[in-house]
């Protein structure tokens, strides 16, 4: 049982419905996992969090399935069940093979690994890492 | 100061300094980064972890950049400093551009916040995520 | 199945059930819940966890309401399914309302993605904000 | 030195720029802190960073005193240096006592032990907590 | 449902069976727990994960109690119930103690709070903890 | 800077110099780290926490130098310098060597490897793992 119930359609507000249009015509298609469907107890908290969401997700200079794998670690990393089980199953839909959940669950491993042997050791930053940006990125405007 | 101090290569032990050359070799480089050189206090330790990491961080599937970046989203979500500025080095020299490292942190940011209300709602998992594999990977073996 | 077993009265020891006789009179019920019957297993810890908590969750500068929502944000950061249901409960208890909860889970979220930017980028402390508090605290003396 | 250089106005793209603009109109002082200096190197994730921060704490059921309270205690719990700084700042300027900072310490520390023991020993949810909640909450729209 | 299928031994790669002999000839039984029938889909990480472990967990300078129990202490801190719950047993397997786990609990859960204090309070490092270890550890060499 | 003032003796309430009183006593030694001297601004939370800490690291069931190891691998694992630097010290004048400090950090690492495989992969729980606990754990009584 979750913390706010999950709510069929007719259940929610107006406004909360109306998010949910935005996602089905987004993914192309009418199911809509629990995640919004316990959102929409809180209809601003849901449209902030889905166009945020769209936004950081839609085309941009990464391909879907890579933005996928980087949810997917991230999620892993601060234990969500629930982001585990449906962005693996999205990087899946997007086109990332078993081999690549391989090396990407390898990597989480080692980095996991590494990050507290940096950590537990105090390993100073070495000057090379701590060096200014060369050429600061060129303003990326829209 | 760190916990272990940072080697010269004429301080550490024979089979630590075995290693730090098999780092030189497959990096190209003379240059030695300092986690390496606190690890060396313990060369069962530095060897073991060496070898993991070429394993794991070398030719596969997934291409270099990627492999990095996927680093850094980790080593970010457990707070290391020193990784993450080892690693954003080392994806930018893989190819990382800025505009990738922008969609990288939008990601490792959006991912920490759903991943928070998934699990303060406890949003239950839709079976949909929940059903096993259709066909399992098939046995990849070397 | 947890760790320990989850005790009956009877099943502990006289100085277990003492603290759990402290629990009963301080909130006015005859409900002891689960965590509780588990740490007696462990009656010096039971005993020790008890005291602290019911002495910083007592009447203080912060109205109860508020030390709920306290404890319910750091139990969603720390992924602590049950603590995140018997604060959730504790705090609604005590008067939080829905669209509070609201406004607790979207600064939760908020505060993860900004800790993880501000982390990832490594932005330097202004000096504003390093500065020494201007009049330290007087002495709060009991 | 951080990831990305700290801009100043002169040296970011108009997108940024215009967000700047934005944040002093809304705190009214010109003064704007490092993080959003940094994340003027992607203008988009600065505008939308700042859209969600002065959406979610701006007025509310939360007095906004107790919201950066709420901040506070997370970046704690994710160990941000920055924001723990950034924010315990903003809570002392919108009216916390140093009394209440003392209780709020308090609380994360007590949280952070309990969240840990029943984890630890993995503690089963009594069914109380897991009921749902009575009487879902009427659809707060717009 | 786990993310890759709980392999039965003729399910596998002729490859991972190998490691899993590997594993009943280390602990001297024929049970293998799901972590491994799972990591199984994978062969090579299957094979450097339980080369690492075995290693690290083997003969050394820490008793194989001492060596469980700090395992145990890791997962609860990274909340995994999975290896919560199989390193526990583990320990109990060595030697633990009812009391001694009620220690370990007890450190645990202190830890985790003076942890978030000193954190929070941005606790300056004492100049006699941040000096260098007077007599580098002499080389450990095999 | 701290968040709250490094005080000396004669800056703190009567209630906390009393504290500081019985750490000297209990140490057999004049020094006082900083933590202590920042916990000093709020005189009830030094107390409480000196008062725990004090009962839960005293003698027991596990020796003083595994119960400082214990207390380090917690604190690498959440990331609190302050805490690795002060309980590696302790740790060390408690007879940590340091080969068990490497097998430590190699026991942090695989850890963090192996908790986050099993949570990555959403490994079940071995029946065997679940199980009761064969005779509940006598009444540890006072």
């Amino acid at each position: 049982m979750s913390i706010w119930p999950v709510l069929a359609d007719e259940e929610m507000a107006p406004s909360a419905r109306a998010v949910l249009d935005d996602i089905r015509a987004a993914r192309k298609t009418d199911f809509i996992n629990n995640f919004w469907r316990v959102l929409a107890n809180d209809p601003a908290l849901l449209k902030r969090t889905w166009e945020s969401l769209s936004e950081v997700m839609g085309p941009g200079a990464l391909d879907p399935r890579v933005k996928e794998m980087l949810y997917v670690a991230v999620s892993i990393a601060n234990s969500c069940e629930y982001c585990i089980r449906s962005h693996t199953a999205a990087a899946r839909a997007r086109g990332m093979s078993e081999a690549e959940l391989g090396e990407l669950l390898a990597i989480v491993g080692m980095a996991s690994q590494t990050n507290r042997l940096a950590t537990a050791l105090q390993v100073p930053v070495d000057e090379v890492f701590a060096a200014p940006l060369a050429g600061r990125p060129e303003p990326a405007d829209d």
